[in-house]
């Protein structure tokens, strides 16, 4: 997966919320492909709220995913929290890892982040840290910016009065995010809504406004999913989406000191 | 006006923040017009944060409005704080009315509102209350139905973590507004951003999401206006944003249960 | 009633949500009284979410309240949302007037309340406005300073991600308000927190911070009450506070420029 | 230091954001003592926004913490953000470690912590990460408490719609973790507030209110601190805090199902 595509083509990143066996890893996978996804997600090792509920699968899922890009030829992105969760990922061949919102502020996770990806074509992507202000999560990028610089940041929600949705969608301090730091932003609607119904308009919002790609939970049985059974689309619902999008024109224009 | 066309079209009501002068006037509502706004706003009446500051042009503005109508055939809309005020821009021939963000959970206001405007062809825009959950917004939508229905939402951000924007524009509760009251429902970004670089992307977004339409502050010359300097746009911005919105199909579909 | 006392003793405001009869007035007014309280609050004309809610007995509650105070000699205090109202409320000689939270951007209603209150010895308490920064509650105040002083500030939470409590409690802003206006500050735990299991720590620290006094829900049998079920205290709760409270010393001290 | 002392008594954790010489420690922790501070706290890893930033004196200040210890007898109290921080804490004896609210949220070193620590008698506490809700705190908890219960929470404030302070104080959800986790719970007003006039009204309040302690940074010059120079104590401020709060009594009363 090459770093430069992720800044010239809006880029749909789907899958489950969390990997529960081979089977649903290469169903989805196949799915997300066949409907245009450029890169497929999967939770390997979840950060759960509780210590008592479900950890993911963990490292016993790397091969599933490692299958699937064989298979179809789709690249891979996962979440990691540690050093040793990295070195496996790096091992099975992700193309991109992200540090997800609960790690957003840790910043001994970052620097090792960036450390351990410098060589290689390991893409970094920055979700926005639970309670991150702008300089927060512009300071973070600085952490692993001393390493290198495919970095690509993600917006999913902040902690705010939504007492319907589960986070608030901060479209606007994400499109500040990228004008400061030139990175390409990516939006993640499942996470910042909660609840399905929201995921097509705001993806559509989302490309329209000019950021440049998506994250979205998908899998094959929502309401059965072990994590998020919520917010999770259906494949149907993702071939929907992805089809639904193509008629929405991206730019990232702004009123710059150009038009006055 | 026709209520009607709220439901039907995309509809972009520009204009400047205060009514400074009848040339000021004029002149914003000729360019709006010309770059196919569909109706014109002035604040008229304005409610300020500090009683030591200027509180708008009042009545004496009305005449101005009234012959921009006139000239040029564009509609007209204006907040109104009180039965007096409201009274006055009927007299005008305002075609919308709208009770502001600062009123917008202030229930008498709303009950008078809807009273008076029972009759004719009024339509009512009801800003979402500053600190309002959804079901203060739909619940604040309820004085007015007891009198009529010709009623539009609007999202103008919600006060929040945000330091570099004024507020945080928060378009997912506001589709969630639109789906449980199934009233067009119009956003607002001059006000959520607070500053113009934000105005296109976000307007893109707005009308991609599905959204009935736009609120936007245009001035002669920004930079000398005597209220929100930092958002307005200039007549030549506000032309640029509804040529580049053109190529942005609407929509207003979500996953409901067609799709599974 | 006199304003001065405010400034000098702490000062504890109790009394039901809502008027639900006079029977009902005058046993919680009685217990008010008898454990120390200084002025019997009331609802009267409710701001409800709804306008399908019931809105307060209204106008037929006023003698309930006279009455009251001419047998217990408590002092009285209601929230008034119309000109209309605080006229009635004049009338029958309430003591204290406030602005609610979902008024307390509303400026006309300011205007309106501080010219009616001009003359006499009326005292108007302000509540904090629903999504209010500090400036804009500053702001608020100086729409009545335009006519007196007799002002008294109160918070009462602000919306917030607080999930297991109907609002954030600001102590911090509120006290910032103080030290800026000078004005007495009052708060009110009962609609901060939504739940009586608060009000005792909370109303602690509040005497202690230096605040002046509280605004206290008592309701002879709260899981009855017509509204505010969760949050009202018992005439025994709210006496076992007003007792507990004696032990906590007062004090508006800060690190101002004396100390360094 | 024992963790029993925590729930017995009010402690008030004292010094300065970051150690940055021998002598500052030295001259902070002598001046702690002799104000009645508990224990002496001190920033060594310093989590910074940005990678540019200073970031802190680290492994070398251990032994000037040592020192204060043996030469004042009192307790020490650091942050740390990983297991090798952690095993160098535990070298040099440090009585109480915390994870800081921008690691509140990262479970792979909540999980380190609770694990290095089950052994011996060294305290953790576990400040609130930045965002989290009352759940995803709680939450956190049970990842240390898997391996021991010496525990103490802390609240710092959360990301709010305050502009003039650094963080919004939420007392009440503290209140609400500490009902829920039968933990101590100490609140950090330095950092909630970010500006020191604020110090001592809410530090009377927390005491007030039943929280069980306090962490109060000081600095001997705090205008010339490296970090955090607002909202730094200087040891005179700090002594007439620890003076003053002498008369507030603490207790941690509520209305339970007791009182009805």
């Amino acid at each position: 997966m090459n770093y430069e595509r992720l800044t010239d083509k809006f880029t749909v990143i789907g899958g489950p919320c969390s990997a529960e066996s081979k089977a649903q890893v290469l169903r989805v996978a196949e799915g997300v492909k066949q409907s245009g996804g450029d890169v497929f997600r999967s939770g390997v090792w979840k950060p759960r709220t509780s210590a008592d509920s479900w950890q993911g699968a963990g490292k016993e899922a790397l091969p599933w995913l490692k299958e699937a890009k064989r298979r179809f030829g789709i690249a891979l992105a996962i979440e990691v929290m540690s050093s040793q969760q990295l070195e496996s990922a790096l091992e099975y061949g992700i193309d991109l890892v992200w540090v997800g919102a609960r790690s957003g502020t840790h910043t001994p996770l970052l620097d090792v982040v960036g450390q351990l990806t410098q060589n290689g074509q390991t893409i970094v992507m920055l979700k926005r840290g639970m309670g991150a202000k702008l300089r927060d999560w512009v300071g973070a990028v600085s952490y692993i910016h001393k390493y290198h610089s495919r970095i690509v940041l993600c917006e999913r929600g902040i902690t705010g009065p939504g007492t319907e949705t589960r986070n608030v969608l901060d479209l606007q301090t994400a499109w500040l995010a990228k004008q400061e730091t030139k990175l390409p932003v990516i939006i993640d609607p499942s996470h910042a809504a909660g609840r399905r119904d929201l995921i097509l308009p705001m993806s559509r919002a989302i490309k329209a406004a000019g950021f440049d790609g998506l994250l979205i939970e998908v899998h094959p049985n929502p309401d059965r999913a072990l994590t998020d059974a919520k917010q999770q689309l259906t494949l149907k619902q993702f071939g929907f989406l992805t089809e639904n999008l193509k008629a929405i024109p991206s730019s990232n224009e702004s009123f710059g000191n150009e038009i006055k």
